[in-house]
């Protein structure tokens, strides 16, 4: 997925001579299957990754409080009324992130249903006509002119706004930054391309891109993203920092999936079970309080539609595809129809997450070859669904209408479950049904009960054909895609036609079946369980179904897991993004920190009052983002030997970087007062993480001066003994949310350095350490525990 | 509520001496706002709560995975069979939970609804013949005996199943272990005492004792619980540790939940929100298994009961109160009667648990004096319960049946929505409606919709005000109670009567104001958010509820929270169960866990290889459960002075007892190899925790030979600085479920001991510290971040 080599060599030369030595790899062998670094006895990480199409730097995130002295201060001077600002700050934010989010998705549901709505209007006017051919060109060349424009703009303008952008978010909250990735012009390019590519009829859907959608907002709420576009509003100055970032986009991300399907608490659960990383009881709250917003924004322009004003927009509700209506009656003997729909799904998800790997990684090898190939890739797509679309149905019989249908029976409108098409009057086409519609009405149409004859057996065989291969190779190109409609309109294709090959055996409705199945590929992709479970209950309203939905959700997510991981982490491998997993794999407990810090080039320390020279040099020759400072010959408390080494605490790059820039140097060697420090910079600067030490100019006197490190220096890093066994520095490193951990040694004996090592994510990867030591990987076997 | 002093003493002789000479307290004074403890400069912990109705000694549990030779040696041993037959297990464990939870839960119903509905049967058929005194003798007689029966098992037999539990099943999953909580003996109590107490129409529930029977279920079934009546199966042996049962435990409380309210997700999310600390997806995944499996068990017998075989079992189906026939219209304006429902019921809900502290602080007094009291403070209420049901009813005026309602109106069965009573025929009373049935049928009659004028103003204030009373004063005595039950009846009057007060201004169904109102009280006492959402829906049925239902429980929440802390926690405070929560305080910055080791007794540190007798003197003369294993003179590797000092690691008391009980001495001071520690040890014997040092006899001789502690050792124990702050160690401590954390030191210098002390949960508690540094109280008032 890289776009030209250059750009791969402008990502590359931001590293140091540090890094020099190590053996060139390429990028492009990013994969799962591929081993990403030459074996050697050097724990190497590899601070790249594929974000959004390209190879970027990526970086980790400061979830850690950095308890320096100006911090201390601050936090100690915060007052009442300051505090409470904070938290009423917190809620508008959240509330707001909710609103945004909501005002957005209704604007794209009315733009996409308005674009489509009309488009399909004309297409079935032309038919009506017998103009066919007519009807052909009008119908490709339209959503071959809005493929183009999604595409174009995600090509030329926001790569990053391309593919569903959810495994981004994971990997943030997991504590990854990826640039350019929640900026304002991803934002903006997201929503016109999700608006270009539903409404060109490709087999995606806007449930990913609004889930990003939410999380753009967030982060440029918290004024994260890009620092060319970045809000810098001065009331909100005490957001400017990974943690509330971080608990923003989980409220965001909870408010694109609450918008997305009008579920709520869906939206919170998803977040909770799928995105987050760290969760706590507070921001449970207050997510929901964001999903809440929205809900109320979009019942509000329910109510304004449900009057006329928006268009095409139609009169729907709350609920998405609602099957209340059906009568559940189910006994014992239903267990088996919904144990195989469940096995089913959960091959065919896994069998899903196995091809889509493949042509992911197929899509890698044409998008890299330049803009052009993506854009071809994208329009191919485009003009194959097209055709499809409109020539499959001819292939289907028409069917007579029954008088026993409560709805109209043939329609020519927008919508409707009977689409007369190429048919007589009185007569009905029923793959034109599910074709020549939005995705959004298909799934209406084919979830839809007590219509048991509705659909004929071969084209529903037609549409779920259609959609697996649709489904497998529209996802990879360059136009904001989502995951979910896909997998449900296959999956909800597969339970009909199980519904109908079970024939008379059971009493459950075809409708139901589609809804199973629909929901059985999902889990059986993604993974999900509980989550998945109120989201289809949010959607189909119908509460009687939620213990066969349970009982499928479980069997097929248990089948899938025993092929392959879910389709997230598949693309999270894929991307090269360091995902911290919250189980330690087994073999990690057969080793220490201590070996891993072996495996590693010496720490690089500092003194507790550096040399400024020394400061730069070390800026300038490693990439390292923390330092452990030192203070010599200091002596302690009591009776001790003189001599003693200190570990002051860490201090970060950015914090070296900002003391550079602000020329905070002394003419001695000296400790400064508290006062002095406070007087040169403020907290809300240090939060600042711009500023590389390329831009920073000191001149050769100034580089004989001193730094005094103490005050700037977070004086409470989490540290490990160096016998700790990795499987729990690991547990500690995730669970407490750490950028890095020192090593410090287990004896205790004069002269010797009080940190031995430092450990960031990447040295705790598994595939990293097993690079490093691959006599470990023949215990592998062994189970996580 | 200590049963009589012998038994406080009894409790408190487990101390040894080095705390006799703290100052002797009074174990009653436990509570919110009296002092625990004198204020003194030294850290002292207490590790008494109330558990049940007596002072306990209480212990912490060992989350955390104990590193030495003998895990990492069977560790590395297991075979992928093991692995799979752990992973089964694990399954099938929690299958099986589901499985007993929802057959007794199902028993419980039936055997409520049996024992009630004859009881009510047998009234109205006295009534029926204008024979009312012999009704109110035969009533109030039958709720004696059943409330007699309840409280005397529970008084007599298991203390600890008086109440709901859930408090403790919070804090046993925080890490604090209750004697007696979740044993065989408390098991059958709550079972039966549950199904007297409900049968005897107290106003308590039985879905909080359905959580605990849940959890006890599961720890039985994970080995734990009182060692005398403790499972012992070989093939289950694996699971006996802390961790794995701390996750049955979870998927007990989720099932429990889930079998109360017959609802799946609601359960998973009240475990999730409410009572568990530690989550994984992981987790999520198996619990969610443990309640459909209870879903399947209750669809079942609700199979085998609509054919008629349960008594008076009812045909109701898998919602327990169905409000999905009325039509949810509402506006823009309807925001306002919402928002006064949330705002009243948050008030509502602080009030109570403000009330209810008070009251369970008075019953605390009386149930202090023994068994008697108790069992006659329990008769009591039951009687003046049984009189204000049967007598308040005649206060009621008679109404007249409306022929618009499309139930049977009057009615004398045991249901039914129309009570006839005192009436004559074509009259119902409608505070027999709700007096004069089972605590469900109120709910169900109270949330009836299309209904407005079915019962007077007056009948519902005269409900409401009973309903207050009784709440506030059955929740304290004796027998096994629920709070949900309780709030849901006063929330839904209250919500009721605002419906009515509201008239004409809204156009939403009374029956829906009860809803809104029991959900506006609940959050407004219990303070939880999504799974209360959750369980109302699932509850009702009524998915177009939900936006209404999420912005009055967010209202109600935000109110009460700024009153008082939740029920739950005021019962944790008051029984003095040292819950550690999630948030450190924010003077916890200016404290290093330094100056907590100052204020502490030294640290007892064992040898790698000690002497017998000093081990038995540490034993004896101290409570600690770990102590650092420090070896001496050490060579470290490279270049440094000989003479250092090495942390081993910590190894726990119950270790030290078995070596001791196994006689694993030596004659001369030296390491041992590893087999033989493997021949005298295996890692399934170190997991019991049972064994008293007092207990064990060691002759002189054996006292002047040395054992060997490396191989015991958790070679990994989680270490922090000395310089750390507080609130830093405190997020460790929590997150990653410590019981033990080593402070060493932040100078490397030679002769330093390599621990400079050590801290558990009661250290790391606000309350504790405070007492020890009252000048940090006075910057209390900053915020939690």
């Amino acid at each position: 997925m890289v776009e030209d080599s250059s750009q791969m060599e402008k990502a590359t030369s931001a590293h140091t001579e540090a890094e020099a030595h190590e053996e060139e790899r390429d990028p492009e062998s990013n994969s799962l299957h591929q081993p990403l670094l030459k074996r050697s006895r050097t724990l190497s990480s590899n601070p790249l990754a594929l974000v959004g199409a390209k190879v970027s730097h990526i970086e980790s995130l400061d979830y850690e409080i950095n308890e320096n002295d100006l911090f201390k201060h601050d936090w100690r001077r915060r007052s009442k009324v300051q505090v409470l600002q904070y938290i009423f700050l917190k809620w508008t934010l959240a509330c707001l992130v909710g609103l945004l989010t909501g005002l957005i998705a209704t604007l794209i549901n009315l733009a996409i249903e308005n674009i489509a709505g009309y488009k399909l209007l004309a297409v079935v006017n032309l038919i009506e006509k017998d103009r066919y051919i007519a009807g052909f060109f009008y119908f490709t060349g339209i959503n071959f002119l809005l493929t183009l424009s999604a595409s174009v703009l995600c090509v030329c303008f926001a790569p990053t706004a391309a593919g569903p952008g959810i495994p981004e978010i994971k990997a943030y909250l997991n504590g990854v930054d990826t640039p350019n990735m929640f900026g304002a012009r991803t934002l903006i390019v997201k929503i016109i391309g999700s608006i270009g590519a539903v409404s060109a009829g490709l087999d995606l859907g806007k449930e990913g891109p609004l889930v990003h959608i939410g999380s753009c907002i967030a982060s440029l709420l918290g004024q994260g993203g890009p620092d060319n576009y970045r809000i810098k509003w001065g009331w909100i100055r005490y957001f400017n920092n990974d943690r509330d970032r971080r608990d923003l986009i989980t409220c965001g991300a909870s408010s694109g999936v609450c918008a997305a399907f009008r579920a709520p608490v869906g939206g919170v659960l998803f977040s909770l079970e799928e995105v987050a990383t760290w969760w706590r009881s507070a921001l449970l709250w207050r997510t929901f309080f964001s999903t809440a917003v929205v809900v109320v924004v979009l019942r509000a322009f329910i109510e304004i539609c449900n009057s006329g004003k928006c268009g095409l927009f139609g009169t729907g509700g709350l609920i998405m595809f609602d099957v209340s209506n059906v009568t559940v009656r189910y006994h014992v003997m239903d267990v088996i129809p919904v144990t195989i729909i469940g096995i089913i799904g959960g091959v065919l998800g896994s069998l899903y997450n196995h091809f889509l790997h493949k042509i992911l990684r197929l899509y890698n090898l044409i998008n890299q070859k330049g803009k052009i190939h993506k854009l071809l890739l994208s329009l191919s797509v485009s003009l194959f669904t097209s055709v499809c679309l409109y020539c499959l149905p001819f292939l289907a019989k028409c069917k007579a209408c029954d008088p026993s249908f409560t709805e109209t029976c043939p329609t020519n409108g927008r919508s409707g479950n009977f689409k007369q098409f190429n048919c007589p009057d009185g007569y009905y086409n029923d793959l034109a049904t599910l074709l020549l519609t939005t995705n959004d009405d298909a799934v209406r149409n084919i979830f839809s009960s007590n219509t048991p004859s509705e659909f004929h057996i071969t084209s529903l065989l037609i549409f779920f054909a259609l959609y697996c291969i649709l489904g497998l190779f529209t996802f990879g190109i360059a136009v904001p895609s989502g995951l979910f409609l896909p997998i449900i309109l296959m999956g909800s294709a597969y339970g009909r036609l199980l519904g109908i090959a079970m024939g008379s055996y059971t009493k459950i409705d075809q409708g139901l079946y589609a809804v199973l199945g629909a929901a059985s590929l999902m889990a059986g992709s993604m993974r999900m369980t509980v989550s998945l479970c109120v989201i289809f209950l949010e959607l189909t309203n119908n509460l009687l179904l939620l213990p066969m939905t349970m009982i499928v959700l479980l069997i097929a997510k248990t089948v899938g897991d025993s092929f392959n991981p879910s389709i997230y982490e598949i693309i999270l491998e894929l991307k090269g993004l360091p995902f911290l997993d919250a189980n330690p794999e087994p073999w990690m407990r057969n080793l220490t920190v201590g070996e891993l810090a072996d495996a590693k080039p010496p720490v690089i320390t500092l003194s507790g009052i550096e040399k400024v020279s020394r400061i730069v040099e070390v800026l300038k020759n490693t990439t390292h983002n923390g330092f452990p400072v030192i203070d010599d010959g200091v002596v302690p408390p009591t009776g001790l030997a003189i001599g003693a080494t200190e570990l002051h605490g860490l201090i970060l790059r950015a914090h070296l970087v900002q003391a550079l820039k602000k020329k905070w140097f002394l003419q001695e060697k000296r400790r400064t007062e508290e006062w002095e420090v406070r007087e040169k910079f403020t907290w809300v600067e240090l939060a600042e993480r711009e500023g590389k030490i390329e831009g920073v100019a000191v001149t050769s006197d100034e580089m004989e001066m001193y730094i005094d490190l103490h005050p700037l220096t977070n004086t409470t890093p989490y540290t490990v003994m160096e016998s700790m066994s990795v499987a729990k520095a690991l547990v500690l490193f995730r669970q407490v949310g750490l950028r890095h951990m020192l090593i410090v040694p287990k004896y205790e004996a004069a002269g010797a350095s009080p940190v031995v090592g430092i450990l960031t994510r990447q040295d705790l990867r598994a595939y990293n350490i097993l690079t490093a030591f691959p006599h470990l990987a023949k215990s592998r076997g062994a189970e996580k525990h």
